[in-house]
Parts: C-alpha cells; sequence; structure tokens
C-alpha cells in the first residue's frame, strides 16, 4: 500500500513557501555533464542563460560557465582534495542566503547532481530553510566515458547490471565497499573519485575472487578534449591510475574488453609513466 | 601494464574506412534522454537537426521528433513487449544499410544508448560492417525520476553505491539477478523494465534479507508531464506497480524515504486500484 505522507510531502513544502515574502528566490541544482558543453542539457542551458547567479565548483569547465548570461554573478566554491575552499555547510548557507535575496540562483554540479554530487545534502538543507528548490538530471560521467570508449556499460552477455561506488576513503583509509558483490562476474563497475585508491580497490576485487585478467580501465576528463583513456584489466588497474591528476573514474568489467584503444602514442607515454 | 590492443582498436577502424567509398554515412547513436524534450543534450538537438534519417523506438515522444529537421526522413522501429515491430537484428541491417547509402542516420534510444538501450550491440554490428559510427549519452531515465522526486540516488548515510539493474526476464521466467547482492542494506537498487515483475523482484529481495519496510516507489513516465510516482515500501512494491502502463522504473533503497509524494489525488485513486 502506498505511503501518503513524506518528509518532504508536497503539501508540507507549499504551506511553508506561503509563508515567504513574494518574490522569494529559487534554487535549481542543475546537472552540467561530463565537462563537454554540448552535453549540457536544454534545460540546463536555459536556467544558466536566466540566472542571476551561478555557483559552481573548481573544476567547471570555461565553456560551460561562458553560456551564463552577460549580467549572471558567477561564485566558485570549488573544491580540492585536501584543500576545501569552502566546506559543505558553507555552500548550504550560501544557497540559503542568496535565494533569501530573492534571486535565482544556478547551482552547477558536475556530472548528476544525485549521483555522488552531494546533491542531496544541498536540496535537504534547502528545503529545511523553506526555500524552493529543483533539481535537473545530468549526464554522468561515467556515460559519457562509456560513449566515447565504445563500450556499453550493459552489454547482452557481458554485463546485466552496473553498480556505481565511489571510491573515496573517509579519514584517508580505504573507501568502504562491499568486495564480494563487485567481485562477481558478468556485471560492470564504475568508481568515482577512485585514482587515489585504484590499487587497493583492484586488490581487494581481486582478493574477493574477481580475476585479475578481468577487462578495466581508467577513464580521464571524459568528453573533453583532453580525454584520456587507458586500457588494462584489474590486475594493472593500479599502474594504469598512476599520472592521473584529473577527474577520472575506473570502469571494471567484461564490457572494457569493448573499449576503443587510445591512439598509440598516448598508450606509450603512458606504459613509460607506468614503468618509471 | 595497460594493454595497447583492443577488439575495435581505433587504427584498425581507421583502416577499414579508408576501404569505403568516399561520401559513406555515419550512425550516431544518440542518447534521447528520459523524455522531456528538455532534457535533450546540445548535442542531441545539433544531430537532430542535421539528419537525413531518425531510427526511433515506438515510445519516443513527439515533441522530440518534432525537433528533427524537416527533410528528415523519421523510421519508427519500436518494439512492443511481445510484439515485435522489428527485431534487432533488422534494425541492425536497416543501420547499415542507410549508413552504405551515404546517410547521416540518427538512431535515437531513450535515456542512455549504453545503459539497457541495446546500444553496444548496434555499435558492434556496426563497426563489424566497417560503418563509421559514434555514440552521444543520455540522461538515463533514473536520474530523472530522482530529480523529480528529491531522492538522491546516492546520499550520505542512506546510500554509498548505486546498482541499476533490468526486472525483465528472459523467456517469461524471473529475472536473472544476485538477490544476495541487491538485498544489502545501504544502497539503492535501480529496475529498468520491472513494472510486470516488480512484486518477483520484492519477493525476492525480501528473501534475501532486504527488509520489507526498506522504502520504495515506482516512477511511471519520468520527466513527462504525465509522470507518476508512487512512493511505496519494498514490502508493497507489488502492489505499487499495478496499473502501471507507461514505461516506469523502480527504485528500491532508504532514499525513497525522502521522495516527495505524489499530489494526494493520485495517491489516493493509485491505493484504489491497488486495492481493487
Amino acid at each position: 500500500m502506498p505511503s501518503r505522507v513524506g518528509p518532504h510531502q508536497r503539501r508540507r513544502r507549499l504551506v511553508v513557501l506561503k509563508g515567504q515574502q513574494a518574490g522569494a528566490g529559487v534554487v535549481w541544482l542543475v546537472g552540467a555533464g561530463p565537462g563537454d558543453p554540448e552535453l549540457l542539457t536544454l534545460k540546463a542551458l536555459r536556467l544558466l542563460k536566466t540566472a542571476d547567479v551561478v555557483v559552481h565548483d573548481r573544476l567547471t569547465p570555461k565553456p560551460i560557465l561562458d553560456l551564463a548570461g552577460p549580467s549572471a554573478r558567477l561564485i566558485d566554491v570549488g573544491k580540492r582534495k585536501s584543500h576545501h575552499t569552502l566546506p559543505q555547510e558553507d555552500i548550504n548557507q550560501l544557497l540559503i542566503a542568496l535565494a533569501r535575496e530573492g534571486l535565482t540562483v544556478v547551482r552547477l554540479k558536475g556530472g548528476d547532481p544525485f549521483l555522488f554530487g552531494r546533491g542531496g545534502e544541498e536540496l535537504a538543507e534547502l528545503r529545511a530553510a523553506g526555500i524552493e528548490a529543483h533539481v535537473v538530471p545530468g549526464v554522468t560521467a561515467a556515460l559519457a566515458a562509456a560513449a566515447d570508449a565504445g563500450a556499453a556499460l550493459t552489454h547482452r552477455g557481458l554485463a546485466q547490471a552496473v553498480t556505481f561506488v565511489t571510491g573515496h576513503a573517509a579519514k584517508g583509509g580505504e573507501p568502504d565497499l562491499d568486495w564480494a558483490s563487485l567481485a562477481r562476474p558478468n556485471q560492470t563497475v564504475v568508481v568515482y573519485m577512485g585514482v587515489s585508491t585504484a590499487a587497493t580497490i583492484a586488490g581487494r576485487l581481486i582478493a574477493a575472487g574477481r580475476e585479475a585478467s578481468t577487462p578495466a580501465m581508467v577513464v580521464e576528463n571524459a568528453s573533453l578534449p583532453d580525454e584520456r583513456r587507458i586500457v588494462a584489466t584489474l590486475g594493472g588497474l593500479g599502474a594504469a591510475a598512476e599520472g592521473i591528476e584529473g577527474p577520472a573514474l575506473l570502469i571494471i568489467g567484461e564490457v572494457a574488453a569493448l573499449a576503443s584503444a587510445q591512439p598509440v602514442a598516448e598508450l606509450v607515454r603512458h606504459a613509460g609513466e607506468a614503468r618509471s
């Protein structure tokens, strides 16, 4: 039997909004896609062009920011690993404050806001503060990486499921993942933010039973002109991830065997890096 | 150590292409997104406007097809369940034949071509035939459903992973899924094409240890004006899926508790359906 009450039921939110002054602002949590401006949605573009303020991360490509209207104010709240430009709680408060000024705010999130983007936390804070907020989905980086590689994330006979996890480890340890489940064959595992823990992840998966010969790849800067794709095996994934500095993800599974290799020059360059 | 050879290595493909006559066609496998035309990417729109032929499925919304250029030929190869308008192999051969006529072909796929879209199979056939082919990622339906519901697929403390599976069962049986893995808490499970098997899937997950009280929802026609979202629990998922006829997906996991409920009229209507 469906429930009639949820923590953010529409009826309740409407009542809260009625309590705001006229002309209250609104926050759009907008997926910016993987980086190629052409992979923005039409809706994201429309919102960018009409926003009063665009709140973005450090890695948002400039060609995307250039699509904002000429009078829009751009605010960079980007985070670097181990160097938070602005803590999440401050970002939340910033969004709330901007909306309370009556502004139309676009909060640009790389990829999709609801897949490892902490968009859920931002939305919860906005709603708790009585701010009108909406979410616009985006093309997540893994789909762009797969499209460019020519390797479908699901493929008959190779993968009937795909799991997205984060390789980010709290407190500098190792990621807390369900290794036994992820080690089963005939599924694709996509790891976001997994470059620095790639060797650990590969080792854990192999220890849990996934074959070291399982195809795998590292994709850096998916969809951008400097996209780099290194096709390897699970056993070689740690080496393949060495030297990667841009945003990157790992794609592990039989489907990675379908991936086009990078131009040979790239591979030679990387193999040299991995050996050195 | 990265491999330098893959089954579709770029070097080999270039050699094949050199053997084609000048003016050979090209096939773009393009994600059409979840249905809302505004959730097309800018790249999908550009390709639609310049295509000679658009090959689409039955469920592609008309407002999206209307974006094709005025001289474009539209071909519907849509499939109905248990009533294949055109078998997959015939679609593959159609795409190859169109490209060999020198045409620019857009093959529109709902959502993303590489997530349960059989795009991988189409790409493999095209490449085997020496046809130039590219893939354009799209917004997959689950991300649109999550965005509209206000329920992030991953969320700190609720879900650190999300798995996408298909509920489609070969030969009319039950889907062949890894129930033990999917039954673990604190992860989100998204089931595409799972409406007709929702009760079976829920039963299997509960038998494998997932709590019957786990939040879950059914989302029909995500992103479209007639989107319908039914927030339930895993134990009530079978009943919630009754009466759903449009394209729909299941989202199972703690994050579904964050979903906004539908307007009460919708819920009352559905509850009546589920009881009858």
